[in-house]
Order: C-alpha cells, then structure tokens, then sequence
C-alpha cells in the first residue's frame, strides 16, 4: 500500500491529508491555524482592503501539519508508516505573491522589514490595488486586448501585477529590494524542494496564466513594452521573470534532507508544481467534460475543463481561459464569487444576529429551512467582497433589498444564501452562453457537505441536479493526487489524472435535486437579483450614467476619503 | 394651584400625566402596557401588514393610568388632591377607526366579534388596505383631485377610508354590523363623557381632516357620488357621519359621575376633543410660526402651524394640510416618516447584533458615536415601514447600500440613524420648496431627550441648529394644555392656547448646532440617499418603466402571493 500528501494552504489555515492511492482514502490530517494577524490574516484598520500572510506561517505551518498528518495516519491507518509516502502535492490560495531576494528568501524575514505589511505575501483578497486593477485593464485594452480576452475583459486588483505596481507606487522601499515576486503556490514546493532560488524555481501555469497574464501565444508573461508603460520599474520585474510555465503533471524537486529530517518523510519524495486550490479542487472532484465544479469555501471557484480537441472561445467576464491550469491537454476555465462563506461568516461573527445561543450557523439555518422561497420579500447582492465573475470589480459592495420591521436574522441568513445562488447562476449562465454546457454539478467544500439546506437553495435557483464529492477536503486530495501522478505507477502511484481520479475521487449518494415550486418562485427572484446586479453593478451606457451604479461607486470614494482622513 | 390631566394613547401603551396649570410642571405620571396581542397589538403571521388594538385595553388602560398619575401626583406635590383637577385632554395615535354599533358599543366586545380582528381598532400601522389607498387614490385624481390636494396627492392604506373599505371586502360581517367608525381619538373622550352614542359623539378634526377627507370647502367628508363609486356599501357609512368636527379648544363633554367614582377626579371635569398624538405634541412643543416641531417615537411627524392670515398652498407628498388640526386660527401641516424608532427597535430587538450585551442601544449608541460620516460607506433607505412623507407609499421597504465583510452592528446602527435623517430633510426640503420657510427646529419625544447622537446627527444633516422640547412627554402635555383651555382662565386655567403654551412648554438648555465638517460630508451622502429614494421610491416614467421601483413592488407581491399561498 503506498500514500501521498495534499498540502493546502487556506486563507487562516493550512491543512495536510495523507491519502491512500489506491482508492482515495483520506487517513491522516492535520490543520494548523496561521498565527500572525487577525485569524491569520495581516490586516489594517484604516484601509479594510488590506490582506496580507507572513510567510513564516507557511513555513511553521508546513512542519505542523505534516507531522500532525503523518501522526494521524499512524495511529489510525493499520500498517502506515512515513516510509510509505510516495509524494507530495501542493496548492495554495492566489493571487498570493510574495517578493523575495536573489536567493529566494522573502523580504519579509529581513530585520528590515520586519514590520512592514508589503514585505509579506499578499493575500489574494488584498483589494488595495484596485486603482491599480483599472489602470491595467484600461491600458491592456488600448495596447494588448488580447491580454484581456483570456481573463474575462477585466485584470482584478486581486492578481499579480496589480499588487505588484501597487507596491511599487506605496512602498518602493519594498519593491526595489524585492529581485522577484514569486506565487506562495509556487513557493512552498520550492523551499521543499530546495529550489528556492529565482533561478531554479519552477513557476505553475496555474498562477502565471490565470493571475499574471501568462499566455504561450505571446511568450509567456507581459512583453516588457506594455509592463513600462504602466511604470518602467517594472521592466526589471519581467527580465527576472521566465519564459516557460509548469502544470501539475510536472515535479517541481524532490523533498529536502532538511525537511525529510524534519517530518519523518523519506528525502527526495517528488513534489509536484503547485497550484490553486480551486484547479487541485477540480482534480479532487473527479472533474470531467461537462462538469462544473464549484469550491464553495469563504470565496467559490467555479471550474470547468475542456478537452483541447474543442473548440474553445474566450469567455467574457470570467476569470481566466489558461491550457492546463487544471489538467494537463485539457483548457481549465476559472470564475467565481469573492465571497460566500465569508458572506455567512460575516453576518454570523460580525453582526452576530440573535445573541450567542440564537445566531450559530445551524441555528440560523435550521430557521432558514422553515422559510419558503420568495416569502421574506428580501433580495440580497452577494458583493460584500464585490464581484468576482461576470462583472470583475472588486469594489462593488452588497445591497439588501426589502427589508421591513418584521425582518429576522434567519430570512436576512437565507436570503445570503440565495444572492450567493444568484451569483452562481449568473456565472452558469455566462458560461453557457459561448457554449460551455453544463451536464452536472458538483459542488465540494465544507459548506457542501455540512450544509443541506445551502446545497438545495442551490439546486432549486440553478435548476440543476448537484452532486457532493466525497471528499470534505477536495483540494487537499486534488493536490495528493497531484503527488500520486507525479510518483507514478511503478512507485505505487499513478500516470495519468484520469486514472488517479478515477481511483481517488468520488460523490456521494446523496443528490439535490431542484424542487419545481421552489424553481418557479427562484425563476422571478432571480430576475430582480439581475436587475439589481446589472443596475448597481453595470454601467450601462457610455457616459457611465446608470444611477445605482455612480451611486455605488461615489459611496465608495466617500468612505475612502474619510476613512484615509483627505 | 390648579392642575390637568393629558392621556396620551401610543401604540403599545398609555400614559396618563398631571400638570400644573401655572408652569407646566409634570408632576405625576403613569403608564400602562395594553394587554393584547405582542407588546399590545393583535398581529398575524401571516400577513405582516395586520396590526390591531383592542379596545377594553383603552378603557382598562385608562382606569389604571388615570388612577395612577393621580396617586403619582399625591406623593410628589405638596398639597395636590385630584379634587384640583380642572380639565382633561386626550390624544391617541391614529388613524385608528374602531367599529361601533348604533349606540357606540365597540363591535369587539360582542360575543360573535370576540375572536374577530376587524372588529378591534385598525391601528395606524395596519397596512392591510394597501390596495384600497390605490384605489382610492386613483379614483379622486379621476373625480375629486381637490380631494388629493389636501392630502399630499396620495390617499395612505393608513387612513380611515381605506380601512373602512378593506374591511367591507374581507371581512364584511363585521363592515355589515359596524353602524359607524369612530377614530379612537374620538371615542376615548366620549367614553370618559357618556357622549359614545354616535348621535351625541363630537369628532374632531384632526383625524377627520388628515384622514377622512373632511374640508369644510367641500362639506366635510367625501360626497356619497365619490364613496359609492368606490363601493356602495359606503353610502349607508356617509348618511350616519356628521357635517361637523371639532378642534381641541372645544369640549366633548364633562367627566361621568361612573368615571368620577373610578378615577377619585370631580364629576363634570371638562374633556376636551382628542386630537392625534403628533399634534398635541406640537401643542406641547409650543409650536409657533416657522417651528418645525418633530415628534420623534417609534415613527415620525413633524408639524407646522400657519396663521390664518398666511396664504396656505397645497403641498405635494405631505400628509395633510388641515385647518385648525393642531391649534385655533392655524393651518395644520402635518408631514412625517413611518418608522423612525421603530427601526432602532428593529435592528436591537429583532436581528438583535452583537449578542445581549453588545446589542442594546446604549451599547450600539456609544460604538456608533465614535465613527465619522462617511466611514461606513453604508447609504440605508429607511422604509422598513414604507414612506409616508415625501413619496406616500407605504408598500416600500428598506434598503442598506454599501456592504462589506468588514461592515459592523454599530455602522449598521448608525446608518440607520442617518438614513431617518436623510428622510427628515426631504420633508424639511419639500416644505421649504412650498414656501414654508423653517426658522428653527424643535425635537420631542424620548429619542430627542435620550440619544444626543441622533439629535447630533439630525442637525448635521438638516443644516440646523435643533431645540429640544424640555418635556419628555410633548403629547401628553399638549393634552393637558388643550384639558387646561377647555377649563378656562376663570376656572384656574388658560383662556387660548397661546397664553398656555407660553405658561406651560419649553425647549432644554442643551442645543444642536450642525459641525460644518459633518455637514459637508452628509451633503454627499444625500445626494445618495436621494438618488436611491428616486430610484426605488418613485416611477420615473409615465409607463412605470424605472428598474427599480418595479423590482421593489415585484418583490413585495412576490411576498404576498408566497405569504398568501397563492
């Protein structure tokens, strides 16, 4: 019997799972709470678009699970030993960079910065760039368009170069001692690996297609005349930067003595390129043709892989069309929601509705389930983050609609959940318009499997059947079969990612199928949810003169300016 | 010394005070919670716009509240009996019509009515009749404009008509066996006087003028022709009402020798003709020309007085524009907003933020008074309850604008407290726009005396310095000073009612003078609030064909079929 390990790295956590590679099995694991910041995230009072990571907690976080996974698996996995892991697979939250020296060390470590935010990695939901997102944008669409057709017509704050010109423009200090930013994805199986080195590291297509604008049409990333007309400091970025990417099919090294001696693992375990949790979630659903999976976690991804045989046409407003993002010989499309979990949390921990016995999630849900459709006269936008996939700005905020004095908590808790439906159903539909049909649905992340109730809000406002995969930690086992393809089957693992899903991945019996009464009533709500979305979310003539959405907008800069004491 | 009683009947309880008739001095006080219903009014869960009151809680509340100001009083004031009581005033919420049989007998204290919700008190609040105030409305702009004229062009589903005729369509054993329907602020007195008898019944006009339709350009209520064409079941309504009203300087009758004996008061004591709460209020509040006088409570009037001699034009979206309604040889305007503490109350009480201790509004006031304007980039709309001034729809409801993660109870709360704000200068605005020049603005009501945050925040986002009544009771008070007029000067009393204003009312040392910095932030925020209220509030096109006052409506009825079962 061999064993593989999926290290994923979460927005406050990482986890480790080891995983039988014959059937998928998950017998050990391990989660570690980051320990800098506010439930480990760096943040700012004055600025709530700032999120950042320290690095040190990918490192210390590493350690923890993998010795905590291993120890799992020994106690409950008869005949298990550390011996017997053949490898190893990594994803990440991202757009995650992090600017690091010659060597690869991050910054961030240095006496220097030791206090200083922009030395860290930069959290994928870190919105300070959003200036910086629309300059991108509005110059790619004067100088390269095709840039932005591969990303859904709009470059997000949430990504790469936004962060990076951001830095720049705020902390030149950081930005000139940094040689390279490197994708956390591809930097922790590089310090496993001993690769750390710019020279050395290899980068996953993963994050260079989908968050840096790598395309192999126009030889990988930027041209550097475009990167120096956004500011010609960047010109040094992209000469540090190379020409190819790896997908997940490829090893980016072998594991450390260091880091054998440290978790018990045998030294020189391959470790596969990193990816996003979402694309190694894809791979841990079992992901075929047709299927759209959906990573409901604080954020969703919405995945779907397209064999290159098919024609594949770019997708407005999604978040990116890159080959082998997920699967190798496959196109990955990635779109999604900036918030969803992290909408249910908000109102859980922030607002805290109903005292501490009242407002749990399953108290709140249990309520919510005696609801019916349509009758808290509540519509709700699901932009407490702002917009992900299909309108792609970050600075959109949410709206409740309908609120009267007889409101509750357990209809404002549902009608979340239904805008965060909405929203998933505005992503299906885009997609299949140009042509991307969707034959099921399987939805993975805790809240698919803990909460019914949200899974058949969703199949009754999608009008879809939704499979469950199997597994609670599909990312974690998408990166573990990763490890499994990458040690192959003459190690007791896998060739190909179709056999190693085939073998590893899964749903469970239970379905959610759409309840035609509840479709009906969600066919109407939906409509108002789209006129609010293409009001407050889409400026609808030229002149920019749609109301809500200037109303929006002008709320935003007022809060800013406030808020920043101008 | 001499002294009066002001009985005050609010919504979910009445309070009785004495006074002294030199000073105004409040020095005894009682209140009495009605016993119905939740928090004394009949709801039903399944129609959230049902809201009732019983009446054996006004004539069991009034025995209790009368005795126990009296005893109040007995302990307090030196050398005071109940023997030195001159004169009673009354007022109640309203329009809350009560159906009577022929000698004046509620229709709820009949055996066949016991269980029967349309035989009870229609509280101001009950919006069952939202589809019969458009009826109404539409059929006067057709037949009798100068009907809508006075009411601010649109006839509310608060209002008696619209009560009356809701009732004959649903429930019309009840509209069948009613001979009339009394305001409460009629029958109170007429109870207290032996006057029930709708033959001997004085109605004043206060509620006859802002709800009925009562002018005397036109004859008092509506023509038979006008409610026929409504419903001919209204007919036989009209021939059994008078061709008179009274204001508070008349008497309804002297106290019965029944009453007498219950309450310790001398037999004979004059009543003078209810009024609604707000008006006595502006009583209370010394209202003069040019005050803006606002009753802040669970919802909002605000209340001028026009002399005589000052041409009065109709003004659009008030409420109403009623001769004598709130003092002799005035022009009453009466304007105001549906919810306004009833909103503070939603957000403590039912989402109830922040677990028990966070939540309260002490808590929620002393979190929010540390914010800035603008720093929440929250906008709310606050129509929990509809709009009764400027657009009179009472079918709105609330929006909140500007969502994030980060979004707090205590942002939340205080956008609350802003959007009731916003929605008190479009009054101002309106009034002003009419030629009704404010010269200053005076608060009453437990928020004004409470919460110096919110009166802080109504001068910055008014623009004006704001008074504040030195009574915490204006209503009640102003009853009394109507009880101390209708006794006389030669009795112990006030001959007019300037003369007793000047004697018995009074603003508080501490004023609110607008932060210029405040008010440059909140003219910002608005021009938001107006663009959203235009927006979802008003039909921008003749064809209706404005996105969102459509979306809102769709989704109201939306409520209703699902609510309905339909």
């Amino acid at each position: 019997m061999s064993y593989v390990i999926g290290l994923d790295y979460g927005t406050n956590s990482v986890r480790a799972i080891v995983v039988r590679t014959a059937d998928g099995a998950e017998i050990g694991t391990s989660v570690w709470n980051y320990a800098h910041g506010d439930a480990g995230i760096i943040i700012d009072s004055r600025d709530t678009n700032l999120a950042r990571h320290h690095p040190k907690d990918y490192i210390d976080g590493c350690e923890a699970v993998m010795k905590g996974a291993v120890a799992d698996a020994t106690k409950r996995e008869p005949g298990f030993t550390a011996a017997k892991i053949i490898g190893i697979g990594v994803d990440t939250t991202g757009s995650t960079p992090l600017p690091v020296d010659k060597e690869g060390t991050p910054l961030a470590f240095k006496a220097q910065f030791a206090d200083n935010p922009a030395a860290c990695a930069w959290l994928w939901k870190d919105h300070t760039s959003h200036r910086e997102a629309v300059e991108i944008t509005s110059l790619a669409a004067k100088m390269r368009p095709q840039f932005l057709a591969k990303c859904g017509e709009s470059y997000s704050s949430e990504w790469y170069w936004s962060k990076l010109l951001h830095c720049a423009r705020t902390a030149p200090e950081v930005f000139d001692a940094a040689y390279t930013w490197v994708e956390v994805t591809d930097w922790v199986p590089a310090f496993l690996t001993g690769t750390e080195s710019p020279a050395k590291l290899k980068r996953g297509i993963c994050a260079a297609g989908h968050k840096a604008m790598f395309h192999t049409s126009w030889g990988g990333y930027p041209d550097v005349e475009f990167l120096v007309a956004l500011d010609p400091r960047l010109e040094r970025v992209r000469k540090n930067l190379p020409d190819v990417a790896y997908s997940v099919k490829d090893v980016a090294g072998g594991l450390t003595a260091d880091w054998a001696k440290r978790t018990g693992l045998p030294a020189g375990v391959p470790v596969a390129v990193g990816a996003f949790d979402a694309h190694t979630g894809g791979i841990g659903a079992g992901i075929g043709e047709g299927d759209l999976v959906k990573i409901i976690g604080t954020s969703t991804c919405d995945l779907m892989a397209v064999p290159f045989a098919r024609k594949m046409p770019d997708i407005p407003g999604v978040t990116g069309v890159v080959p082998e993002a997920i699967l190798p010989n496959y196109h990955g499309i990635e779109a999604g929601q900036s918030a969803v979990g992290d909408i249910f949390n908000w109102f859980v921990n922030r607002i805290a509705p109903g005292g501490k016995e009242m407002g749990s999630h399953a108290e709140l849900t249990r309520a919510a389930e005696k609801l019916v459709p349509g009758e808290s006269g509540l519509v709700v936008l699901d932009w407490h983050n702002g917009n992900r996939t299909v309108i792609g700005d970050q600075r959109l905020s949410g709206v409740i609609m309908g609120l009267s004095l007889y409101t509750t908590p357990a209809e404002i808790y549902r009608a979340l959940i239904e805008a965060t439906a909405f929203g998933s159903r505005a992503i299906m539909e885009r997609l299949e318009e140009y042509g991307q049909k969707v034959t099921q649905i399987i939805n993975c992340g805790g809240i698919s499997v803990k909460n019914p109730l949200v899974m058949q809000i969703y199949a009754d406002v999608m009008a879809r059947p939704i499979k469950i995969s199997r597994s609670a930690q599909t990312s974690a086992l998408g990166s573990a079969i990763a490890g499994a393809v990458v040690a192959g089957k003459a190690a007791g693992g896998w060739d190909t990612f179709e056999e190693a899903m085939t073998a590893m991945t899964g749903t469970l019996p239970e379905e959610f199928h759409p309840i035609p009464a509840n479709v009906a009533i969600y066919e109407e709500l939906y409509r108002l949810y789209m006129q609010l979305h293409n009001d407050f979310g889409v400026k609808t003539s030229p002149a920019g003169a749609s109301g809500n959405y200037h109303a929006m907008k002008e709320l935003l800069n007022i809060k800013d300016r406030v808020r920043s004491g101008k």
